[in-house]
């Protein structure tokens, strides 16, 4: 049968989703406790390879395995292998040409700021560190020139690989959680390497009134990576939800 | 002069506030940063000493330096000097007699619970993961009884040194923060040796029916550690604020 898992994680101690010689990386460790469970190598496929230091609440992946036990009882049995900060959050049997990354049709990330003077030391590992004041209302107002249908190679690392540089954006807010918590809560059909991470940067840009919020709509037209901002702190990021 | 320290730290890695050989302590830490910055020997005088896995938004301390520089610069002067999960939130000058733990009026803590099925990987550090679901009406109407002057024996450690158990406790509320994320906030004006985790564990023994409501009278006014539920564990618990 074919399983579905939804994996959260605490991306700090990580080198990212995907396999990779001399570090270690969430994909090897729920391989080897699937290998550890079913005595057999298990190849998954995920739905989001989050770069290091990135965290999830509902990263999404699948694999085949033969089994008497039942699908929902896997998730209980692989948190008994995996290290604390990996958590299969259920498992399910899934339709046999199940695929988590292609059949994904909206996901949604949390890009967290503390903004103040100095950071507090509980929330180093989940937010980004930034002591200028934001002005939270020019990034909304340059946030809501995202929302559609755009070729957002302005907002791609120059190292992505992909034919189509276009997404849907379905939503995009600006949060005050607090007086010193902002989030950015973006939901979308997909998203380009380093996307969300190049957005926040320009936010940010435009929350300390470097670039005038009007001027997001010039940077999106431009398709051109050099005229966005910088690609803001993996800690930040969190990947919360994949829907299919 | 005598200079007042505001500190918030991540206890996670650290065996509590207090100095003590072999270990690693936040005093230690704060104590290493002051001898590198002011080349002397520094004593400081803390309010709480936090146990070990504890954390804190708004620790205090003073000590007394003889200094040209400002005192409001020292926090900054030490933050380059303390690891990432040590902050000097602010610092200032006081009168040469401010004693951060005789002058507290009053103390503000949180403990976090994190009632869910399963634990998510980035609430491990600063929450107790408890997973049986938690009547929060019942948890307010047995926090309730403890609002005022009371001998707090029962909630205290067997371990207590103190001359008194008397303690006046001005607030105890059981907030829903969401449907996972419960949060007991207790301010008063001064806590005993283990009082604020013992609450948290009786009120969960309480959220899961193991004591009615009522019983909370019995407990506190039988003054015996015996009748309430067990110490909860230390990663829920947050030192937020000590006024003076």
């Amino acid at each position: 049968m074919r399983v579905k898992l939804i994996i959260a994680y605490d991306g700090t101690n990580y080198h990212g989703w995907q396999k990779q010689p001399n570090a270690k990386t969430i994909e090897e460790c729920i391989e080897d406790a699937l290998k550890e469970l079913f005595k057999e190598d298990i190849d998954i496929i995920g739905a989001s390879r989050t770069d290091a230091g990135v965290h999830a609440l509902g990263n999404v992946a699948a694999f085949d395995v033969e089994t008497r036990m039942d699908a929902e009882r896997i998730a209980l049995a692989l948190n008994q292998k995996l290290p604390q900060d990996i958590r299969i959050m259920s498992s399910e049997e899934v339709e046999e040409d199940f695929n988590p990354r292609f059949d994904a049709y909206e996901k949604t990330y949390e890009y967290r700021i503390s903004n103040r003077r100095i950071q507090v030391p509980t929330k180093r590992l989940y937010t980004y560190f930034y002591h200028k004041k934001l002005n939270t209302d020019k990034m909304r107002q340059a946030s809501s020139y995202l929302v559609g249908e755009h070729d957002f190679t302005s907002f791609a690392s120059i190292h992505s690989q992909t034919d189509s540089f276009v997404r849907t954006i379905y939503e995009c807010k600006v949060i005050d959680e607090s007086d010193t918590d902002v989030v950015i809560r973006i939901r979308g059909n997909g998203f380009l390497y380093n996307m969300v991470r190049i957005i926040a940067g320009t936010l940010i840009k435009v929350g300390i009134g470097e670039i005038p919020p009007e001027r997001m709509k010039e940077i999106l037209y431009g398709c051109d990576r050099s005229l966005a901002g910088p690609t803001a702190p993996p800690t930040g990021l969190t990947l919360c939800e994949i829907e299919y």
